[in-house]
């Protein structure tokens, strides 16, 4: 199953491909990043380097507590050029913009 | 000095107080909690439960790295109720709606 989803923020531009890895996102933060649950951030939009950093430290297990533990099994096995991917990714869509 | 800022995505119903520790998280998360430097997330509108969790976490020293020593030096005093109160008025700005 592909979930092609527009990031319409680029209405003009080339808007950045969906990583393969963003499938797993998607089913927690929500297809445009907007999560039904509360608890767990609005991706959708948000600032591609603070996505980024956010993903290096749960990755290298700098992030503990409450839902962390889900977040550092998801980043543990992406590369850093996966990361940047999202990153751009999901910084398109809308929701936070 | 006093900022007062609407939170404009209640316009009729009452916008949340302006917290007093809002200051402070407005010095770098800017006006409408969206920040100048693109490494710091935008809060403004993010879910109003992550922000509490966030600031929990980072009271908690459960996240290390990057910026997150500023944050649990910002997070550290603050209590229960005040981390609430941040939390709901920030996600009542626009920037991510």
């Amino acid at each position: 199953m592909a979930i092609i989803i527009l990031g319409d923020r680029h209405a003009g531009a080339q808007a950045p491909a969906v990583p393969d890895a963003a499938a797993v996102c998607l089913s927690c933060h929500g297809p445009f990043g907007r999560p039904e649950t509360p608890e767990y951030p609005i991706i959708g939009g948000q600032n591609a380097a603070y996505l980024a950093s956010a993903l290096r430290a749960y990755r290298a297990g700098q992030r503990t507590g409450e839902a962390a533990g889900v977040m550092t099994g998801v980043a543990e096995p992406l590369d850093d050029r996966t990361i940047e991917d999202l990153a751009a990714f999901f910084s398109s869509l809308r929701s936070l913009r």
